[in-house]
């Protein structure tokens, strides 16, 4: 059945309703008129943030569950407030469909997304509907809020700051390898952070509200191009230590996945945070592991030293996705 | 030349660092984060609105310039802000493009939409790019804002309201038709307004600083069906006179476009809107004709009284751009 603009409006409406009754929202009027509107709290200042999740970039029909794809849709922009130390509010959808797609992927894929936008007190307060030619094409915004000039930025790392990540990395890559391999096939249970990431909401607000991070981003594009964007903005540069990034186990029976993937593998959505030199820094943030893995220092680029004691260049290398 | 991410966002940061110099804006941070930062001020709330222009769809490579598609791209989500009275503050902008797209046409594209955010103090704060696999995709998202409850909604339409609406009606749509005709030559100076639409923020503006408008929708879809929403949401009915509708003038020589058209053609980005029957309302704003076309009554349902005097029904024609 070719899905009409209207069914998906309703079936948004539907979701979005059911939640407005259920927490007290900073969204005044949702979807239904030419904007929605929102509250901002006072001393507040607005953060805004797109994401594309857009067929065979980002994801796949015959790997990716509607399901998945919704919730990975939406974790990409809350991600990116978690970066900031911020909480978000709303979650706008830009969705663009080819006519011949089932219903039932587009109730799955708005399902997946509302499931994790009530997880975090987002409200889906609006967005726009169009017949794509052939592919899926979704656009995520989502707004959130800071106090005045309290967000984190890629700027805030000084010489001397130690660096921190969250959780494990290369998973997600190590995740989409296997599927590649096993050439379409379901792997049910591979990873599943890769199919589900957890946005690190909690904790970047918990490094914000506590100042702990000088700097923060989130590792989509992977550790090596993320950490080049913190230098690059902060205009210092950084060593890593090999022995000290943590590697996400993957596989059954599950191993570390190689250091290549967990210094250039994209879409863990980790935090990546700078903190002073004499802070304390716990090694775990609501429930969330935090590892060291290097410091800031003066000289620009980044460098590593392996197992071997050696120090090489560490060059950042944007993830492609599936290309 | 394959355009690059870092090219783009290299371009559109140039362009926006250019504008940031010359106005102070609301923006504290805008692209080389993970989110913008805005200053939404004080008893104000914010607005966010969401549009895609994809081609095919909303446009075509054959008649549009680059930069009227990126005029018109920006254009869709100012004209939702003006519907609500707002002021717009920042937009922010995904972008999907063919890897053989050449890169004179983003450079267009993007000039195209930032002197129309110039003319209005918005500052293209943010956004994504992904590359495409064969059509330009792209999302606008525009964040405004509107002192607290003063949103001019859909909603507000009363028994006894008389209905305007700006400038004129179904030229945009007679300039797509006259295009098909065409077959895809170039018809330069046919109908300015379709391709450089000028979205009526300062109309917008005056109706709700003035307390003028009890309800506004801008003219997006065409007017029967932007005139349901404003019914539907309202819990009303409305009758129109075709006598009245004020038509666009098309084509050379220039003569009336046909009272379909006018009814049913989208894409005009003019304002409809409702006001008390005792408000007086200017026939101009802002140097905006303003015409009343007709008035809310409690049945529910559009009809309209024709140049015979007979009254028919007026069904909401949705707009399909060019299919």
């Amino acid at each position: 059945m070719p899905l009409g603009e209207k069914s998906l409006i309703a079936e948004i409406r539907r979701l979005s309703d059911r939640r407005r009754g259920a927490v007290k929202s900073a969204v005044r009027l949702g979807i239904g008129d030419d904007c929605a509107v929102l509250d901002v709290g006072f001393g507040k200042q607005c953060l805004v943030t797109t994401d594309f999740s857009l067929e065979d970039v980002h994801f796949r029909r015959e790997w990716h569950s509607p399901d998945c794809v919704g919730h990975r849709c939406l974790a990409r922009g809350l991600s990116d407030i978690a970066a900031m130390g911020g909480t978000p509010i709303a979650a706008f959808l830009s969705l663009a469909l080819p006519g011949d797609l089932p219903q039932s992927w587009v109730r799955n894929f708005i399902r997946g997304l509302t499931r994790l936008a009530e997880k975090f007190g987002v409200t889906l307060a609006g967005g726009d509907t169009a017949q794509s030619p052939d592919k899926i094409l979704a656009d995520i915004i989502v707004v959130g809020q800071v106090p005045k000039g309290k967000a984190i930025l890629r700027s805030g790392a000084r010489l001397g700051d130690r660096i921190f990540v969250t959780g494990t990395l290369g998973g997600s890559a190590a995740a989409v390898l296997q599927m590649q391999k096993a050439n379409g096939q379901k792997l049910k249970g591979a990873y599943p952070r890769h199919f589900y990431p957890e946005p690190r909401v909690n904790v970047g607000l918990a490094l914000r509200t506590k100042n702990v991070a000088t700097a923060m981003i989130d590792t989509s594009d992977g550790l090596s191009t993320d950490l080049a964007h913190i230098c690059e903005e902060s205009g210092v540069g950084a060593d890593l230590s090999a022995a000290n990034i943590p590697r996400a186990r993957v596989g059954s029976p599950a191993g570390e996945v190689d250091l290549n993937l967990a210094l250039h593998g994209g879409e863990d959505y980790e935090l990546l945070f700078t903190a002073r030199a004499n802070e304390k820094v716990p090694s775990n943030i609501t429930g969330v592991p935090v590892t060291e893995i290097g410091q800031i220092v003066r000289r620009t680029g980044m460098r590593i030293r392996g197992a071997d004691g050696k120090v090489r260049s560490l060059k950042p290398q944007g993830w492609e996705h599936f290309k």
